[in-house]
């Protein structure tokens, strides 16, 4: 059974102060039945982290469900920042178990509540009552991987830097994303450091945003190769080697295997880069790069909207921004938008195959989608 | 492709000052794999409600992969009390899309924090911020629907009191009861008023526990035979008829259909009582009794252990306990203890085809699970 994206349905990120969490994911999910020509579906897989601590409001399918007038079943899933990714999975998985049409909808919406019950509810991604009572942030796990990666790899921090001011070039012309404005290296450098080394340039926002899909068996234009998810340890401490994102690696193996795809076969990826270093590892991980070498794609060009291999092509999490439970939804919609010439001026020219990448905490899970263009 | 359960661990529910949250997954989770004869499976499931509201933590699935040394693949699911039954349509779905061992863990520890905060949780089941803006909470809604019940049917409130009184029979014997103990009419009668009519001991309780289920496409002793899920209206002042459990009709329905089954064919029932009234609607929803002569049954005994139909073998939701997200897991353990004939001093004779239901908040969604002995 072949799974096809029939429809997607993305609405611009920001601070969303008239929207509540319900109002995001009803808006994103109509513009996806409306671009799928779709009446009703057979579930609604919503994917959402911080609902609960943040918004007071949980079973978040079912007020989507009437909303909309729907009689679909309703499945909400959670799992960190990767939550949207392992959603598709869910979805991918339940037309292969013979449903037909599927929407899945990754919703977040982070401003309801102060930065700090912010940062509490991201440390939940990985192991609070372990890890977080030695007074480590998400952030601050993140800047000690950056760290040992430049204490291990011989890598200029400054070239680590390019990643978010490519991200910013490519957003600058993408509608729904939140940072529309390009910057320099200099002033990647020169922003405030929140966790050394990691300077503010460098890490995802906060912002409200909800995507969609419908994910059919009936043929469409864009089809899914493969859906595939792996782990990694939960508690970084416990890894072998805290720079090998183990889970990126296994579900990147995976989707390459079950859709017998190279990674030189991909013409676009969209990478979870909640931090800059972040998306240097999944470059490594994913196949694209030997391990600390990953800059190089960068200093290379590669990576820009006219390079061999375009990446974050709507600005990725540092400029599209990272709605927590709704990124990896929108990675998908991006690389349909992509695959059907419907990028504008964002568009990558041949785009056939393309690879997103989506992790929650530091990639205790990776859920890694290979769509193509279906010619 | 028929799903069968493999394997089943239930831990008892009480309070669990000792135990974390993800202790108690693991307890259970230990239990099922062992029980299997089972090292790994391809997905770990976990249902819960409130773990982000109430013990601060999330992500549910990793921990438990890491401290059972599992490669499994991570889906965390919320859907309020219901949460149970959809982790098992989501691994009977699994299922049959190929995967051949799926671990469904149930878990919910209410005990972390104070009454008020559990009141403020189980009202994130509804519609927070339209229904709970009355000063409802999910107590005084289950209320109303009583004593709209009692003011439109000829029924006895002390005749729907007769299934506490059932419940703690059963549970009196029951090992992973958290109630062991029986009580008379009497004392349900003068038990204090919780939110009127409504009497605390037609309430469950609040308790910490976790349950776990191994299904499989290898041929095991008990298989289901049709898991389905259903919704309803998610506010309930919205509804036609807020006596009728529309999402229990429509699984139960679908349920019945898919399996071949009718009601007269089933020999033990497990339903959701979380209130006396929810149980009453259930046996009336569900196809058991007409609408209005739920109580008949209790009456007439037929759901004694000993009756045409046993019902809640273990003490159903009031007296085996209702740890939300893990209630649906517990059902259907119960249901296959019964099946395998295991059920020790609470076993029914000759029990050979199960129904389990399970709702989350008033029925909003439901999940119906039919399962035979593999005879």
């Amino acid at each position: 059974m072949t799974v096809y994206v029939r429809g997607i349905g993305l609405i611009p990120i920001r601070d969303h102060w008239d929207l509540s969490i319900s109002d995001l994911a009803e808006k994103a999910a109509k513009m996806a039945l409306e671009d799928a020509n779709l009446k009703d579906v057979d579930y609604i897989v919503v994917s959402n982290m911080s609902s609960q601590h943040l918004n007071m409001a949980g079973n978040l399918a079912l007020p989507v469900k009437d909303r909309l007038g729907l009689n679909a079943k309703p499945i909400t899933t959670e799992s960190a920042c990767g939550s949207g990714g392992i959603g598709i999975n869910i979805g991918y998985r339940l037309i292969k178990s013979g449903a037909k049409n599927i929407l899945v909808i990754g919703v977040e919406k982070l401003t309801d509540k102060v930065t700090e019950e912010v940062t509490t509810s991201m440390m939940m991604a990985e192991d609070r009552f372990f890890t977080g009572i030695s007074g480590s942030s998400f952030i601050s796990l993140n800047a000690l991987a950056l760290r040992h990666y430049l204490n291990r790899f011989q890598v200029e921090h400054e070239d680590i830097m390019l990643l978010p001011v490519l991200d910013h070039k490519n957003a600058s012309t993408a509608k729904h994303a939140q940072f529309r404005y390009e910057i320099t290296l200099d002033k990647v450098k020169k922003s405030p450091l929140v966790a050394d080394p990691l300077h503010l340039l460098e890490c995802s926002g906060t912002g409200d945003g909800a995507a969609a899909l419908i994910l059919s068996s009936e043929k469409g234009d864009v089809k899914i190769l493969s859906s595939q998810i792996a782990t990694d340890t939960f508690r970084i401490s416990e890894r072998e080697d805290p720079l090998v994102l183990n889970g990126t690696v296994k579900a990147a193996r995976d989707a390459y295997v079950y859709s017998g795809i190279s990674p030189g076969d991909v013409n676009i990826i969209e990478i979870h880069d909640a931090f800059s270093i972040t998306g240097i590892l999944s470059l490594e991980d994913l196949g694209f790069a030997e391990k600390g070498e990953g800059v190089k794609l960068l200093k290379d060009g590669k990576l820009e909207l006219n390079g061999d291999l375009p990446a974050n092509t709507f600005g990725g999490l540092k400029a599209r921004g990272h709605p927590v439970g709704a990124t990896g939804v929108y990675q998908v919609a991006e690389i349909t938008l992509q695959l059907r010439g419907e990028a504008g001026k964002n568009q990558v020219e041949n785009a056939k195959i393309g690879l997103a990448q989506n992790i929650g905490a530091i990639a205790s899970s990776t859920a890694v989608t290979i769509l193509s263009k279906n010619s």
